[in-house]
């Protein structure tokens, strides 16, 4: 069974539904758009104070939201219900630090000493963002959502991880991007203001239309990029630091709560 | 050598030089007023996992500003080579849950294995209310401040670690209540937006004249009474979940960092 993305529910429970029936594997940009979505990490208790330590660090890419019991893949706060292991479209598996698989499902590599750690995304503010009137180009070409890009601006380490920060970057029209600034300020637990706006080579990106992992946004004439910290850096910081496991979403690839948007604002 | 408040350098360096000599014992109320203010909890490191947790789960009174390596007590962020063995006014010990010690210093009771944490105090937007021209009676009583009481709200447990919300209390006139939820909400790491406003008996507190550890300020005609999430919670969380070792800083005498307020306001 795959379905077309204009087909995917626009209720979460029901959406998770399909994503666990491996109904679809794709990116989730524009789909239950106006619900908090989350960023997803996975690692053994022996690393779970190091990583919520990193996470403290690093509030900007790592806002957290909900942290399991170990060995719990359920979800209470976000989604009471919701498994971890199944609820989203796909994932990464990193072992030594080298990424192995990029399964749609990780029931397999489930262990009693595995720790979730859910933690917010700027998925959640596009629903705000189009409230506000700001044209969302990066929404209007199918399939595709904000780009994902490997900087040089280094995290905070804590115990033994540590790692460059990743960024999602959206193709704002240059009048809109002080409103821009104002809505997003409003999620700080998604990520909150953009971290840079404006020139790429600046935080080390050499080319916008190589973004990682999902396809890149068209930057049109008078589009100012502008860069959000991203979930993804826990996966940069697989890379570098070596854990024994570490598994996450797969980048664009996002856990859907319950949550509406609205609810996570600051004000 | 003791000195009286009015002579405390409003230098941040100063006046922890003069605590860390022991020439002010008293609250910290007044002093650096326009400086970030912190609290203090120390674990074991076999403990801080649950307690970091805790405090993820509870950011309201808990939220964490800086997490010191284990058997370092020198800060680095908040105040660069303060130690927060000496550095604070007074603080209390907690063995297996009971109070045990109100010392001045606590080097006689340094760890290898402790891991202090600092979070943040509504000490520290008593300047941005001052500023923005809330009458503050509760300062105009001399070695008076905010009040400090435990609640019946329950929070949310982490590992081993549960308890009671503790908070502050802070007369506001009726007329500038609103104005006073809109200051502090710009301060989330400092508790942020009252948790309640009105009347004490819905969270459990029978009497405002008998706040806990430290005068209580004197409610005027016309006054509201406002409650903040108050910083003093994990003292209540050793009591109720008897921690090997705890040490925090005495109520109302807190740790006083470099870091001007506004640095930490959220906009």
């Amino acid at each position: 069974m795959t379905i077309t993305r204009a087909e995917i529910p626009p209720i979460p429970a029901e959406a998770r539904a399909v994503f666990r029936a491996g109904g679809w594997t794709q990116r989730t940009s524009g789909i239950c758009v106006g619900f908090t979505f989350a960023n997803l990490c996975i690692v053994p208790r022996d690393l779970a104070y190091d990583f919520l330590l990193y996470c403290q660090r690093n509030p900007r890419p790592c806002p957290v939201l909900e942290v399991l019991e170990p060995g719990d893949p359920i979800v209470r706060q976000l989604a009471d219900g919701a498994d971890i292991r199944t609820d989203l479209p796909r994932y990464r598996v990193f072992i030594d630090g080298e990424p192995v698989d990029e399964p749609t499902d990780i029931t397999r590599y489930w262990r009693d000493d595995l720790v979730g750690f859910l933690f917010g995304c700027s998925a959640t503010f596009e629903g705000a963002l189009e409230r506000a009137g700001i044209p969302a180009s990066w929404r209007a070409e199918a399939g595709r959502g904000s780009g994902v890009y490997v900087t040089d601006i280094p995290t905070v380490p804590a115990g033994r991880l540590h790692g460059p920060m990743v960024v999602s970057m959206r193709p704002i029209p240059a009048e809109w991007v002080p409103r821009t600034v104002q809505v997003t300020s409003r999620f700080p637990n998604h990520h909150g203001a953009p971290i840079h706006i404006g020139d790429p080579s600046a935080i080390g990106i050499e080319d916008l239309s190589l973004g990682q992992w999902v396809e890149s946004p068209t930057l049109h004439p008078g589009d100012v990029p502008v860069f959000w910290a991203c979930g993804v850096t826990p996966q940069e910081v697989a890379l570098a630091s070596r854990p024994e496991l570490m598994i996450t979403h797969y980048p664009g690839h996002m856990f859907i709560s319950d949550i509406p948007a609205e609810a996570q604002a600051a004000f």
